[in-house]
């Protein structure tokens, strides 16, 4: 796990990068600037990460290594939202430790559209990824797909949430909470009778 | 409704694109190829398109347009999925029509990542869009963004399979299809006890 600043020089740079962001603007700040801030050379900086924007980025692959193992390492019998459960524990406990940096990145984020469409682009990976470490473990082909999304869009609506207030610890009850809420949104005005049946499933 | 191919210049340099699209590659084929095979000129394609990527996706602006005023004329006490359902059966309607240009366009899709990250864009905002409806509707924050997210996911799932096979209107039992899945995939495990109680949402 990641701490917050590490003492080496992507942690310098990122939050170089992140202070400038801030302060003057993504678009308006520069590599150079970003390098100097830092007390390295711009040269450092593309040692690690290709672009500006990749300081903002630089998280996503964990992410979804985080998100493809805890799939994984779910237990035999776990059905497909409940190995997706195990993979919202694991992400919340990850970024307890990052809030201070997710919300700046989120503030940032929020103000630029190209940005946007990366993040997107992200988490539409991102249920590829859980969806495929399903089928890995069994889920059919659809069940594993929507498992995929609808995972990623509770994160997403519990990350939405988590980054305007101010305790790093309440991300898994606001994960929880979205869940419920999608459940309730889906199941709405069905009884139990109403549910669909597997025979039902296999004829579409 | 659009028909197939109009006898105008957008309809003529959309079937010439496409069929090039097929034929030679999406990267290898030029605006000025896809003019001349439409017996049009470069200046007439941009009086339609901004690029040729842009012939791919003239028709989101409608899509999105059809799921807000779906959303918009489902009856008052439609609940936030029953509003989606009937956004999904205009939508299901509008395609049927569409199904040879959408079967080729997603090939092209497929094989290209850049117009991938330009789908998925598409489909984040017509979740977006649909959320914005609902709420619009009276429907709260969270409930809407993970019904948008919900309606999209099956959307596209049913997509997915529609283009992949031969009869035009099969989309709408595959949208049921789909949305039966996930229902059963969100609600695994759990008999009516463990559905969520309101009291429970609103403390999230």
């Amino acid at each position: 796990m990641m701490p917050r600043w590490k003492p080496d020089a992507a942690g310098r740079l990122t939050k170089a990068a992140i202070t400038l962001f801030e302060q003057q603007g993504y678009e308006a700040t520069t590599v150079a600037e970003i390098a100097e801030a830092a007390g390295l050379t711009k040269r450092t900086f593309f040692r690690y990460f290709a672009d500006k924007r990749e300081v903002l980025f630089m998280g996503s692959e964990e992410l979804q290594d985080l998100w493809v193992s805890s799939i994984r390492a779910a237990p035999d019998r776990a059905g497909a939202m409940e190995a997706i459960e195990s993979a919202l524990d694991a992400v919340a406990q990850l970024f307890a430790e990052r809030h201070p940096f997710a919300r700046v990145r989120a503030r940032i984020i929020a103000a630029n559209p190209e940005l946007q469409e990366r993040e997107l682009i992200k988490l539409a990976k991102l249920a590829d990824a859980a969806a495929g470490a399903l089928r890995d473990r069994g889920v059919a082909d659809r069940a594993a797909t929507l498992a995929g999304q609808t995972g990623v869009a509770v994160f997403h609506d519990a990350f939405a949430r988590w980054v305007q207030q101010e305790d790093p610890d309440v991300m898994r009850a606001l994960m929880d909470g979205s869940l419920a809420e999608l459940r309730a949104v889906v199941m709405e005005g069905r009884g139990r009778a109403a549910r669909p049946k597997a025979s039902a499933l296999r004829r579409a």
